[in-house]
C-alpha cells in the first residue's frame, strides 16, 4: 500500500521532507500541498514525479478525501491548529518540532488525542533514529553500564544565523538533548539550572556558550553545553555515566588520513550531515506506521510537552539565574508504554 | 516516475532485493519474478503488497512489456543468458556478482553491450557505494596523499560454510577486494602471486589465511589478507599508502563502552551488517538510472570481466605457487569513461 | 653533582620516592631519613645499595649538613613544620601534597619563602608533568583553540577504601583537577558549586558522584566529575572548550585487540600505572633544579595554598548546597611568573 | 652500586647514551670514553659532571680497571673487535646495532661468549622495550589471539639521508622490524622475498617503497613495508593476525584536538620522538643487569647473528628477485631460554 501524503508548508524543511518522500523512502505519495506563499505551493505541487494537487489551507489538505497523513512543516505558531484538526479527522501526523510554541498548546494537543483515545502524532526528534543514540541506548537498556547517574552532553554548531537569540540556544538547540536524554533514561527532568561561562568572542553580544544542569526524576544530573559558533564543526557529543561504566558517542568518520605530521578524520560540517540519515529513518518510520494503521510512534505528542516544559524551565533559569523547578501535568494512559 | 523491476531468481539474494525495493527504496515496484522453484516465485510475488505477475521462465520476465528494468539474482551459470537477453531486448539489468562464470562469458556479455552501443548492465559489487569505501575515493583523487603506491586490504570472515574451498577465497571473497582496489586506483592489474601461510585450526583442511599480491599497470602493489575463519567479526580493513600520507578505513562503531577494564567498540558480526547501507546505496543508484533513462551506472560489464580475469589469475597463482601475468582484452570505448 | 636527599616520612609514598631516586632517576643519592616509626626508617636506610643515616626527627634531618634537599612525605598535618624549617635552613624541599592541612598554614608558608626571597618549595602536583597534560598545555598556550571558554574534567577511580568520606572527594580527588586546570589556564577560581547526584550503589552511604562546578577570574567555567566508585578502571579524561576548537586527553592505551566481537583498549588500573611517568618526571625535575641551584621550579607554595583555598570553598559548597565565593591573599611577586 | 661505564666511540650516537646514563637513568657513571677523533673524545670526557678519563683506544677502554662494562657506539666495521675484547676481558658491552656488519662477524662472537660460557652482550634492538610493543608481546604471549599466523608491520620515515641506498632499506631500517618480529614470535625466520612497488617520487633513484615478505620455521608469513620518504611523520605500526583475533599497535598520541573541520593526533616527527622511552628503558635494563652481575638480558649476540641472517637474506633477495632460503647455524644452548 502506497501512503498518499499531504505536505502543510513547503519551505526548506517541508521542502526537504518530499524530497525524501519522493526519491529515498519507499512506500508513499506526496498528492497535496499547501503553503502561505501559493505560489511556492504550486512550484513545488508540480516539481513531483506526480504533480500534486495543491489546496488554499491547510485545513483542507488534512480534509482531502486523498490524504492518508499529514506532515506539519509549516511556521510553529500554526502547529497546534493543523495538528488537531489531523487529530479530529483521524488522520496520522508528523509535526515537526516544536510540536506548538507552548506548552499549553502542547497540552491542547494532548487532550485531543486522549479523547480520541489512540496516538496519531509524531513529533519530529529525529535523534532517536540516529544509529549512534540508538547504540547507545542498547547499552544503557542492557544494564551492562549499571544505572545512570551522570549523562554529558555536547552540541556545537559552527555558527548561528544573526536573528539566533540566547533563549534558542534553550528553545532550538539544547531542546534536541532534552528529548534525546529523556528517551535515553526513560525519565522525566524535575529541575533546571543554566550557568553563563565567558562569551566567545564569535558570538557577539550572545550568551555563548551555556552549560544547562538539568535534574531527573531519580536524581541523574545531565550537563547539556551548547557551544553554537564554534567554527570547527557541527560535533554532537555525549556520555552516559553508570555505576559500572559509561557509554559515549564515537567519532562518526569514515577514514583516518594521515598526513602533514597528523592522523585526522572529519567533523560534521552541518546538522545535516550529521543526521541525514537519522531524517531518513525517521521518516520512513512514520510512513510504515500509517501504512500499516499503527497509527504512530516514535516521539508523542507527550514528548513534545515534555520539551516544551523543560525549555520554559530552562529559560526562566537562564533570566532568573537561579535553579527552577518543573512542573507536569500527569501522564494519560495513553503514553505510559512510550519510551 | 515509478521503475517496474522483474526478478529473475528468487532465492536468499533475490529476496533481499525484493525486500529492499519494496520496503526501503523509493521509486520502484516489483512487478515480475520467476524462479526455477516455481512454488518459491509464487508465494514470494503473493507475498508483496501488490502481487507481482509469475513467469516460468527469466526470458519471459525480460519479455514482459510491463518490466522496465531486471535484476538477476539466479544461480551464477545462468547469469550470462539472462544479461545478454535483457541486452537484447534494450532493458537495463542488474546483475549479481559474479557477472558470468568465465572470462569468456564474460566477454560476451561485453561485445552484446558494445553491439547495443550503451551501458545497460550494472553488477553488484556494492563496495563501491559504501560511505567509507567513497570516502576513501575522495581521499585518492584529491591528490592529498600523493600517487597511491601500495594498498593493504583485510578481508576477514568469522566462518565459512562447509562448502567453501581455497578457490572461493579467490573467487567469492578477495574479488571484492579486487574490485574495489581497480576502481580506487582506477587502474587494471598485471600480475598476482598467492602466498599460503601457516593454516587456522578453525579452517580444517582449508588452506586459510592468504596473502594474495597484486600488480597494477602503473607498479602500484597491492596486498591482500583473506582470513576467513577469524572468529572475532566481519572485518574489512583497508589502507591505501601514498606518497605523501596514506588514507586508511575507521572502525565503523557507532559507540564506545568503558567497562571492566577496557573501552571497546563492536566490530560487524558479517557482510549483512557491515554493508547493509551499501547494499541500499547500490541498489537506489541503480533504480535511479534506470528512471532517468540513463541505463546504467556504477560497476560495468567490464568490472565484470576484470573481476573475472583477475579471479583466474589468482585461482591459477595459487596452484601454481608462482607469479601470475594477467591478459585482458582491448578495453572498449564504451567503458572508457568509467571507474 | 650528586644531589644528596634527606627524606622526613618512609610510608609508602616516601619508599616510593626513595626507589625512583635509587633506581629509576639520575643524579642523587638518598643520605638521611626519618620516620614516626624509628624502626621502619632504619629498616628503610639499612636497604639501599649505600646505607642512610637515620634520623630521630625530621628537623635532624633537614639539619644534617650533608643533606642537599629535603623530601616531605610525612603525615599531612606535620608538613607545615618541616617545609618552614626546610626554608630557614635555605634547603630545597618537595612537599607531597597537600602543602599544609590548612590555607592558614600554606600562607604562613608562602610568608617563610617571601621573606627569604626565593623560591625553595616544589609541592607534589606531579600531572602537571603527565606528557598528555604537557601537550594539552602546548595545545592551550598555542592559542590555535582560540580562549578557554569551558573545561570538562572527569576523575574516575575503580573504587575508595572504606574511611574515604565524602569531602574527601574534593581534597584528596577533585583538588588535583584543581590544580591542573589553574595551570592549564593560567588563572585563580572565584566561585565553586557543588551537586550531588543520584548516588552509586557501591558507594554506600557515600555521596558518589559529584559534579563540581568552579568559575575563573574571566568567566571559564570548569565542571569536574568525581566518580570514586565506578569499578570499570581508573580514567582521567578532561577537554579544554575554546572559542576555536577543543582539546582532549587521548585514550592512553597503547595497543587495540581484536577478539570477540570488539576491538578494545586497556584503561589503566589505578592511579600509579596511569601516572607513573608523571611521578619520575616530578622528581626529576626537583633533582635537576636542586642541582643546578635553581632552588625550586614546578608547583610552587602559592599553588599549594590556592589548592587549599579552592577546596575549602568546594567543602563548604557541598555542605551548604550554595555556590560559594573564594577569597585569596594578594599573590607575592615572588610567584608572577609561575605557572 | 654504581655502574662505572667506558664507552667507545662518543659520535652522536655515543653522547646520546652518555647524556642517557649522566642525566636521565640511575645507578651509573661514564668514567672513561675514547673516539677516533681524539679531541672529541677529550671534549666529551671534560664535559661531564665528573671528567671521565680519556683513552687512546677502545681496548684502553675495556682495559682500564675501573670500568665495569663497557658500550660499543663507534663505527660498524670495528664492532667486532670491540665486542670480543670484552668478552675476553669478562666485562659486560652493550653494543648499538649492529652487533658487526657480516654475519660471520656475528658468528666469531658467539664463539667467544659461547666459549666463556655465560651472557655478557646486549645488542641494542630498542624496540623490545618499547611500551607497545611490550604490552603486544603480552597479548601475543597469553594466547587471546591464537596462534600466530600472518605479521603485518610498516616502518615509515619522513626522509632519508642523500647517502642512504636501497639496501639500507633491509639492513638498516626493516632489521628492525625483522629483531621485532622474531622476538614477538618466538621463532626464527626461513625465507625472504623482496616486491619493489611503483617508486615514491621524493626517492629520487631509490627503490622505495619496498615489501619485504619473511616466513617462519612454523610458516607464519610476514609482510614488512618500508616507506622511507613518505613525509608526513614516523610511523611504526604493527599487527599479529592470530587465529582467534588480533594485536595492533595503537596511535601514540596523547592528546586530541578538534579544530578546522576535523579531530586529529600527532604522528611523531622521527624515531627519537617515538622510541625515546625505548632507548632510556633499554639502557637502564643494560645498566641493571651489570649492576646485579647477571651480566647481560635483552637481545644477544645471537639476535644480532639471527638480524644479520635475516638482512643477508632479504638483500641477495632485493638484488635477485625471487625467494630466497636461510641457513642460520645451530642455536648454542647459552641463547635456548632467550626470546
Amino acid at each position: 500500500m502506497t501512503v498518499h501524503v499531504g505536505v502543510i508548508g513547503v519551505g526548506m524543511i517541508g521542502q526537504d521532507h518530499i524530497r525524501r518522500l519522493t526519491t529515498v523512502l519507499a512506500g508513499s505519495q506526496v498528492v497535496a500541498v499547501t503553503d502561505v506563499d501559493a505560489d511556492r505551493a504550486r512550484q513545488v505541487a508540480e516539481s513531483l514525479p506526480e504533480p500534486a494537487r495543491t489546496h488554499e489551507t491547510g485545513q483542507e489538505v488534512i480534509g482531502d478525501d486523498g490524504v492518508d497523513g499529514v506532515i506539519v512543516t509549516s511556521w510553529g505558531p500554526t502547529h497546534e491548529e493543523y495538528v488537531v484538526a489531523a487529530l479530529e479527522a483521524g488522520k496520522p501526523v508528523f509535526c515537526e518540532k516544536p510540536l506548538a510554541t507552548t506548552q499549553e498548546a502542547c497540552s491542547r494537543i494532548i487532550d485531543a488525542e486522549v479523547a480520541l483515545g489512540r496516538r496519531l502524532v509524531q513529533v519530529g526528534y529525529m535523534r532517536r533514529y540516529d544509529p549512534a543514540y540508538q547504540a547507545m541506548k542498547v547499552v544503557v537498556d542492557s544494564g551492562d553500564i549499571g544505572a545512570p547517574l551522570l549523562v554529558h552532553s555536547r552540541h556545537r554548531n559552527p555558527s548561528v544565523p544573526e536573528y539566533y537569540t540566547r533563549e534558542m540556544a534553550i528553545t532550538d538547540t539544547a531542546v534536541h538533548d532534552f528529548d534525546t536524554v529523556r528517551w535515553l533514561l526513560g525519565e522525566e527532568f524535575v529541575a533546571a539550572t543554566v550557568l553563563s561561562p565567558r562569551r566567545s568572542r564569535h558570538g557577539g553580544e550572545l550568551q555563548d556558550p551555556l552549560l544547562i544542569l538539568l535534574e531527573t526524576e531519580s536524581g541523574t544530573l545531565v550537563d547539556v553545553e551548547t557551544s553554537v559558533n564554534i567554527r570547527y564543526g557541527y560535533d554532537i557529543r555525549g556520555e552516559v555515566v553508570g555505576e559500572d561504566g559509561t557509554v559515549s558517542l564515537a567519532d562518526s568518520n569514515p577514514v583516518v588520513v594521515r598526513r602533514d605530521g597528523a592522523f585526522s578524520g572529519r567533523v560534521p560540517g552541518d546538522w545535516r550531515e550529521r543526521f541525514l540519515r537519522a531524517y531518513d529513518i525517521e521518516l520512513q518510520a512514520w510512513v510504515d506506521a500509517v501504512a500499516s494503521g499503527a497509527g504512530a510512534t516514535g516521539p508523542s505528542s507527550w514528548d513534545g510537552y515534555a520539551a516544551a516544559v523543560v525549555s520554559d524551565a530552562a529559560v526562566e533559569a537562564l533570566r532568573s539565574g537561579s535553579r527552577t523547578e518543573l512542573s507536569m501535568r500527569a501522564k494519560p494512559d495513553l503514553y505510559a508504554k512510550e519510551q
